[in-house]
């Protein structure tokens, strides 16, 4: 089939976005699949294998990929037809010093770091599930697999180069749950070829990964890709089947919450014609708010609306539906 | 019916938790019947009242009830049967210097403020819907009825007394839509009587109330009462039939997450009997955030989890499920 | 002297501002003399007391004090002419969950506290020194005695009642060294009589107050007092010979800066006639800043400027010379 | 002389600490001399020259400078000989969306930029003054001279690569009136040569650089270079003459505030013997606190002390006062 890049991933070995060659080329209207490894470079095995102490560098990514044709000032578009676990099991743990609930290398205290403890969790992609088993407790509980790339982005803008766990303007680790199979995700291009990458697994997470880690794990990924021409994208958005998603990413925690919901009243004002006090009073009634992540470098919110809502209007000139529909092609 | 309580309210007047003689009693067990008036006193009836001008004060509530034999230390559960619109017409409106989407008292900048504007929703309770216009297009949409109160609580600890505008942990202006009919609000005693008030009803709002104002509107309030003795309850909690709610209310934004998910973890564990670690891992995998309001003095945020989760662990010795009963005797 | 009022504080029991009523008169033009007491209410009087075992209740205030004829809208002016330790010791403490680099009520984490630990300072007026004395190591140095008073404010705006320990608009627990005798407080009056009162002296504390204690001691306090007539004042200001500050209390830190630097510059742009971008510029090249406390439940920063950079003009008709002339009358 | 490097700078084109090759290379030991343009590029040569129009990149710096022998976990320690204004005028402006009295890009609201608007500054070297003028009104004001670098920084770890206007643990854009000659920067070094650079010389700023542009500068600037082998430097440090300061970079402001404090208990208690919770206490009373900058991209904040206090102790084997006679060699 001439519309697939098939990549494969020998050894993860890529830290950051921007900086490095590309290691393939997608040209727009093709579809990549590949697999990523998990926040750890898959070095964590067991309950024992403290990351600390077995992990030199975390969250490798797989890329970047060269888009053809993409220059600064279009939009890249990233469908992502699937997002599926290539392992049966996922890791969690807690890591010193990082997460909501304690104090971090930015947050600093004098209290020293939580025990670091790592949780394994068994999948079950037959029945959609995702077994939690308490470390110090007779206590196992099924939850819904819900799986979602945790990092994708591309190279950021002004020539940096930035740490693959930074989430900003270029995407990055976004660690959203909104980030699963079957949406749309639009980047603004900074660099000739775009230059995206992806990886971060979860089996699923919490609203917020609160202590900084989701059920890690490696994916087989398949990305549908487009671009559009001459269209900025100041932020990260994500189009489902059924809403528009604009994500912020900042601290404190409300400046992710500003930019997330200011990106989405333009948009709608945009889409629809609203002039922006109309299109604010909309969203302040029919916007839904979460986090992603409150441990990042960056924080992140999205901001949502039912496209239902707009009466009819398209983002991007149908990009997702094109992209939805090429991918299905593959099957 | 000797366990109902019929309030009358006449005018609205009362602004702050604290501070004030209670306007009738209620003993727990009982079932308190009154309304509340908008948050606008009522004194916003066109799209030509900017609330700048015709309002003198923000944000009435109704009460305060003295709850027969509530201590400090004691936790007040208040089952809301039912958040009924009490007209058929609701009101919102951009304000000079609040929202999170303009510089405000408290984050001010040199720039003048956003343009005044207010909108009209017409109610149809039938269909369930609200009917957002915007003022400066023909555009016109339906959103959902999903009536909540903004704002309850009861009167804080170390003899404070707080505007009712603000949030904190004796509940007050929580601006969380996850406070409608059918949930149990907990919050701690903090003096005899507790003195519970509340108001502030939206028809409906979006995560986070970002211009600053829902769909204000007088509401028909139905609360079965109750109170659980000698139990301590730090931060507002509410329960649903399918879910645990802590809420955090704080600025920085973080801050409030911080706090909502601290509360979660702490009550899942004693719930469980998991360690406060195990007990932030299984929070971080299941669990849901979202904020509130950011916008009000201090800014809310939810955490919540699903008591299936739980593996049949019942908070508070089943008030939810006691009072939802109490409450059904009513029909 | 009849224009002098001398009070005698027997028990401190005020633990709030606003809510009580008076227990003395004072009329513009007349000068207090009273004492405080210290944050802990006299109760650490040694190292192996620790303040979370030996107080009820933290941050007691002398007053309130009645001043006749100051109504809402007006400024109260209070020039502090002496501020002397009552004893020739003062004690400082890492409270549990309290101060700068610890996790907090209001930051919660997993971790537990730092360690509770006393420290005792000898103060020696005639040197004007305050000695520190590390308790796990044989280390002692003298500081500069540099006494203030931590605590001033009046009741505050809407009906609230505020805790002594919380800064805010009304003033409070500013918690900044710039409250040094010698200087003029002015703060807005929201209630009839303004009922201000005071405490928590500091024999001296760093920036910040990091530990979220400073060098805590019983002061003699002599405040001279006037009534500035129909002029409000938003937010907590301070004359010195030389300089005026505004200050801001709000979270996070930057939200405390706005406010003090947009206060600085409005102050500026009305005393000089300059418009607001003019004077923006000035305070952005001229303007120095500082945190007072980023420990208590709202942080503060004050904004200062040269009185000379204004090129002779006058605040609040002069009445920070007036009442240092007043004072002087007492020598 | 065989000990001094001049480098002259024809054509600033460096944007970003990291991701380039060095333009010269200074051995430890030796003084290097060179010249940084203004951040306009010095493209700002009026009042009608409007940054956002005349401008395309902004804060260009002088370098990257290789030093012999460095490699990671080294510190690179940077004596500030001389910081001398390279023109006797500086320019000042608002810029849109850039300031702390203003929304931004990282905390946008909906309301229009301020007014851009630019300040010219004549500079007397002899009198040691700095000229303010308003541009709307008949007002002039003469200030201290006080020049500074606003940025200097090494090549960021991970690979990063930032923008000169990040500030972060690599020093960058600290924009701390600090950083004046006669003191000693220490930096961590993250890549073989370090790889530092600065620019962005300011006439002077206040603490804060509120409207987010100090008195902008072309500089010529003296600095003598050491390096400290295996000793690491977490946090940007400044040795002056009396004091030791620390400085953290964040968001929101009160984490730049507990870097600095943290980083400063740490290198007392490291200095002293002290233990932890007594190095705590003593910068608690005893420690100094500003802003630099409340604009960029991280804030900074600096935590300081006397030198006095620590009894004796040298910091970094008394680099500084070695590089300060270094540097006297030259007159």
């Amino acid at each position: 089939m001439t519309g697939v890049v098939d990549f494969e991933l020998v050894e993860p070995n890529l830290y950051t976005f921007g900086g490095t060659e590309a290691v393939d080329l997608v040209k727009p209207g093709q579809i990549l699949r590949t697999t990523t490894e998990d926040c750890f470079g898959g070095g964590v095995l067991t309950v024992d294998d403290l990351p600390s102490k077995v992990c030199e560098r975390f969250n490798p990514v797989t890329g970047p990929f060269y888009v053809a044709g993409a220059e600064p000032g279009d939009t890249l578009a990233l469908h992502f037809a699937a997002i599926t676990p290539a392992r049966d099991w996922g890791m969690s743990a807690t890591f010193p010093h990082f997460g909501a609930l304690t104090s971090t290398h930015a947050t600093p205290t004098l209290q020293p770091p939580l025990e670091e403890r790592v949780w394994q969790y068994d999948l079950n992609l037959q029945a959609g599930t995702v077994r939690y088993a308490a470390r110090r407790a007779d206590f196992a509980v099924e939850l819904p697999l819900d799986p979602m790339l945790g990092t994708v982005g591309v190279a950021p803008a002004g020539g940096e180069v930035r740490a693959s766990i930074v989430p900003d303007a270029h995407g990055g680790n976004l660690d959203t749950p909104e980030l699963r199979a079957g949406t749309t995700l639009y980047l603004g291009v900074n660099v000739p070829g775009a230059l995206f990458a992806f990886g971060d697994g979860h089996a699923r997470q919490g609203q917020g990964e609160v202590c900084g880690v989701g059920v890690e794990c490696a994916m087989r990924v398949t990305v549908a890709v487009d671009l559009i021409k001459g269209v900025a994208t100041p932020w990260p958005r994500i189009e489902t089947d059924h809403q528009l998603i604009s994500i912020g990413a900042a601290r404190p925690l409300e400046d992710a919450y500003r930019i997330s919901q200011h990106d989405l009243v333009s948009w709608v004002a945009e889409l629809t014609g609203l002039d922006r006090l109309d299109a604010y009073q909309l969203v302040s009634q029919a916007g839904r708010a979460a986090p992603g992540n409150v441990c990042d470098p960056n924080y992140t919110m999205h901001a949502a609306i039912d496209t239902a809502v707009l009466r009819g209007a398209v983002a991007y000139g149908g990009a997702h539906r094109r992209l939805r529909g090429l991918a299905a092609t593959l099957w």
